[in-house]
């Protein structure tokens, strides 16, 4: 829902997108910068309005709650990805991977992805919604290896999700678990471990 | 430091053994109730204390800090291992995750795991603490590796660091990002992906 919105954001004819957009990247900017600043507690709907310059009710109506507000701004900085074919699994893992940990090292992102996880154990929160948004997050590595299987350099037998789940987990839990930021020589190990784990030529 | 406290607690002769030991247990169960039911945001010392029917002086002298507090509580249910030498990598991972599996499933656990990760981020907290707590629950993946390196049925290029976060990741990855429980087949998969990544034989 959230990603559709901001999928279609910008894209149309109409003459109020590009204000829309604007609006849109100076409230899930405001987001990251309060949380990086003042940790997830400081976020309030009132405190972005006021940081971004918008009026309350334009937010609550594309973003209905703090919980939607937040996945959005998460799903601004990590969100989908479209790898082309490389003809090479481990080629298109290694963009996967190098996307994430560029995106991770940007300012506030580790606080953010850590406090979007608490928030997902909050009292109230939806949590279907926050699943949701892994598995977009996650959709890519999902294709990458169905491709491999039609293209033949993925094993047919791979487990898909728990191989994308090792891929999303892998520089997720180095940053907010071991609160290292993710390199690119822990996206080179990945890439080899991932690799020998699913390819028909270890 | 905490982890020293957790092993040596009820551990000696002295007669204020026992009371101590049911004391932190208290602490810690009234640490794991609150968050499970309220929320991270719940959990303040004076709350803890209540509960539990602990002085705070008591407390403070444990644990100075809320976040000392609860990353006892999380290491008092997701903590340190210890496998025996099965003679065989993959037996002593499927240990491992099993082992992890079994306490994320209890209840209150994955709200706990999640809370303990959203705050790392809060402003003031101490990202170390957070980080070694992380480094000493990879430690028994760490040490199966490197036995099985020295045994001879891992392959000793592994990057061990970067197969320790895959290990880590994965479990905790499906729990607070795509907020399902891990269960005995993802252990499954685990271990033949990581097994395949690592072993000499494939």
């Amino acid at each position: 829902m959230v990603d559709k919105q901001a999928h279609s954001t910008g894209r149309g004819p109409g003459p109020g997108r590009p204000r829309q957009e604007r609006v849109t990247g100076a409230v899930l900017d405001a987001v990251v910068a309060l949380v990086a600043e003042r940790g997830m507690s400081a976020v309030t709907m009132d405190a972005v309005a006021m940081r971004a310059g918008v009026s309350k009710p334009a937010m609550y109506r594309r973003w209905p709650t703090k919980q939607a507000l937040i996945i959005a701004a998460a799903e601004a900085r990590i969100g989908l990805l479209e790898v082309p074919d490389l003809g090479d699994f481990r080629a298109e893992l290694r963009v996967v991977l190098a996307a994430r940990v560029e995106a991770y090292r940007r300012p506030g992102v580790d606080r953010l992805l850590a406090g979007v996880i608490g928030a997902s154990a909050e009292v109230g929160a939806e949590r279907g919604a926050y699943g949701e948004y892994a598995a977009r997050v996650m959709g890519e590595t999902r294709r990458i290896l169905e491709r491999g299987i039609d293209r033949g350099d993925v094993r047919p037998d791979t487990d898909i999700a728990a191989a994308a789940t090792l891929v999303a987990g892998s520089l997720a839990f180095r940053m907010v678990g071991e609160q290292r930021l993710p390199d690119d020589a822990l996206v080179e190990s990945v890439v080899d471990l991932i690799g020998r784990a699913v390819c028909v030529n270890p």
